[in-house]
């Protein structure tokens, strides 16, 4: 699966139509989401890794070159100026983990005009879907007030590739493991799981299924307990942790039913049984919502597992992001249509304490009290920094999460903090409107 | 990225215990949507093809065991018992493209307990959200109501391999076109696209953009109207389009705004202009809501453009899919936990006329107005029919959407057609759980 081709058909035509012109000055593109979905009060920026390998490993080759003569019903020489390309320009961008608002770039590239289009697809593909299924999954930490969250999205995300994305992304929010094993394996991720509703079914009883799981696995067990009656599945359960021992660190879990009842029920049972060590975990259909809801109400559950609704990012599944032209060879320029308006010129953004952001013009100094977002990550097509891990992104995620406003951290109606834009960047904004509304054509060269 | 291990842990865990108990007789699987989305009609059988692919390539490697061996923090000898394991089963299954109900399998898996449970995941990855994306798509196709359509999805699919899933999904349904070079290659599908808002920002003038992209490309030309003003925008197109004659089969393309409005205004300038024949190409958040008020209201739009919102299925991002044990070693098994409740033994579905379909048992007498669903696709771990082509999934699904009631096929509050379950079935099922409720341990071997 070529990466190079995996783009939107109209960067090529774009790009053949700049190298014929020979427009290949720098340009600045920047990458950011315009509003923020009504059920998120803040996002969690993610896919900048996934971004920079895709950048680093650039180049169109022979075959590349036949697809797209191919597809655009050209013969190769056509497209023949598109051989050999690589990225050769520098990124800045937010790194991962930490929190962004509506406005902000999460990325700006700098690079000669037909490379810096052509990458624009798979850019904002992984950016987007990252940080809006990095957002979801944070809100699930927000929710679990301090409870262990793991993932059991795997079988429902759209594709096995990002259900890794999104093992990934879990972790680097604070999750405490998933069921996906590919991930654990390659990430280092606690992998957790036990047993299905078809296991206890394949057995002739609950009980005969619990004994032979503990005889194929050493130390604690977790015993799905509601296949058929949720209490007699609790009492089977504790019966046979006491009869061999293995109450300590062991778990039931609960997948369907009013889990709040039916977690103050199976721990009603457990402590009579003498087995207060034993832990409560609840499955299904969960998302921050639920979570939330099972929280305040003092469900006593341990570990809660979402899946299915935070894997699909279910009540905002994508994010409304663009990647637009702010500047080409040295001018400022911008996008005028109805409701889409784009401000012009290289950016940046400082965070100031309550989340009192700026977004500016990239060569402002910085306000006294705001330190800046986007950082260098790549020059000359080369990464400066080295590859993140997702311990530091969740470093950076919790420290932005302590600071960020008690009401974009609500679950239900949260309000986001607004970007304020900095009087000079308005001024250049006005005045690149200005000139093209009246078609005044802008000097050439660094304008401001 | 092993495809074995791109499995929830507790696949693992259950077919270790599996291979433990020496419980390796044959189970039946059976996977299917419990419900619809509110939203939803009717669905369109999907990902059948990659299930098939996964299952044919199905081995564990060494390697596979020891990343198993690793998540489990167990030695790699333990796991030894699942070293060279291959897929050996029998698979029925709804083909492509066919419309299928709540509680209709999509499809059923018999095979060796251990195996038929390690492949869950990974069935129900594909077939969950193929399905759900290219029900989406369909009803996008209901709505243009004879109007092309085509795929502009790639750039905020969930990950880059979801985007060139939809685009074969979409051909499917009969979309006439994507903008993903890598599916348009790899599939044959036409590939789409043109020019962004960026192209027009990087030249001076909106008109110097239009006369390059002219010199660029041969044929018919789409230009993209709305950077600035839309009206003027057209004008320009007409002019240039005009200039060159370059009219015929050319197109512009409207973005951003009233669409309907601003399409009507299109016409008029480009009618005006003596260009009857420039197409109109409407896109930007564009679903089947959209395009449906759209063709209602009679905008002149010749193509519409969906992208974001078909691409993630946003209204019904992910489908209530399970895969359930329905029988072991003849012994048909069931579920009683709360709201999901599953029917026992392998099953067949029968569409009859105006789809009244009946899902009953397998060997059961089809009813003389109706035709199986399910077909043998694989057998002995192997396909025993070809691979099928889009434009034989396109055909079926085109037939059975022409007998779907036009309840059904409301785009708002449609009323999904409800399959019944046949007489012989829901006796089965009673006597299962009457015998689950007892305690009774059914008689072994086949019990029908």
């Amino acid at each position: 699966m070529s990466r190079v081709t995996t783009t939107d058909l109209y960067e090529v035509t774009m790009a053949m139509s700049y190298l014929r012109e020979g427009m290949d000055r720098p340009a600045t593109f920047s990458l950011f989401v315009r509003a923020l979905p009504p059920a998120r009060g803040f996002l969690v920026a993610a896919g900048l890794e996934d971004a920079l390998d895709f950048l680093s490993d650039y180049r169109i080759t022979a075959q590349d070159v036949q697809d797209f003569a191919a597809v655009l019903n050209r013969p190769a020489e056509d497209l023949a100026p598109l051989l050999g390309l690589r990225f050769t320009g520098g990124v800045r961008a937010v790194p991962e983990g930490r929190l962004v608002l509506a406005g902000e770039p999460l990325l700006e590239v700098t690079a000669p005009l037909p490379i810096a289009q052509l990458v624009e697809t798979y850019l904002l593909n992984q950016l987007s879907h990252q940080t809006a299924i990095a957002s979801k999954a944070a809100r699930c930490v927000i929710a679990a007030a301090g409870h262990p969250l793991v993932d059991f999205s795997l079988r429902r995300t759209h594709g096995p590739q990002v259900g890794f994305h999104i093992a990934r992304l879990g972790a680097l929010v604070g999750f405490a493991g998933t069921s996906n094993v590919l991930a654990a394996a390659e990430l280092g991720i606690p992998a957790v799981g036990t047993m299905a509703h078809s296991y206890v079914e394949a057995f002739p009883s609950e009980e005969e299924a619990f004994r032979a799981f503990a005889r194929a696995h050493l130390g604690p067990l977790t015993f799905l307990v509601d296949t058929y009656d949720t209490e007699r599945g609790v009492r089977t359960a504790a019966r046979v942790l006491r009869d061999l021992d293995r109450g300590p660190g062991s778990a039931v879990r609960l997948d369907s039913g009013d889990l709040g009842r039916l977690a103050a029920r199976a721990r009603e049972i457990l402590d009579t049984a003498g087995l207060p060590g034993v832990r409560i975990v609840a499955s299904g259909g969960l998302d921050e919502y639920a979570v939330d809801r099972l929280v305040r109400a003092g469900a006593p559950i341990d570990v809660y597992a979402v899946g299915t609704r935070v894997g699909v990012a279910a009540d905002a599944p994508y994010l409304d992001s663009a990647y637009k032209l702010v500047e080409y060879d040295g001018r400022p320029v911008m996008k005028l249509s109805s409701a889409k308006v784009t401000a012009p010129a290289p950016k940046q953004v400082h965070r100031r304490p309550g989340y009192a952001d700026v977004i500016g013009l990239l060569e402002e100094p910085p306000p006294a009290d705001g330190h800046p977002l986007l950082e260098t990550v790549m020059r000359d097509g080369r990464r400066v920094t080295p590859r993140g891990s997702p311990a530091e992104a969740r470093a950076r995620f919790l420290t932005d999460l302590a600071q960020l406003p008690a009401e974009a951290r609500r679950i239900t109606d949260p309000v986001a903090p607004r970007a304020r834009v900095s009087d000079r960047l308005a001024a250049l904004t006005d005045r690149v409107r200005r000139d093209l509304e009246t078609g005044t054509r802008p000097p050439p060269g660094p304008p401001r």
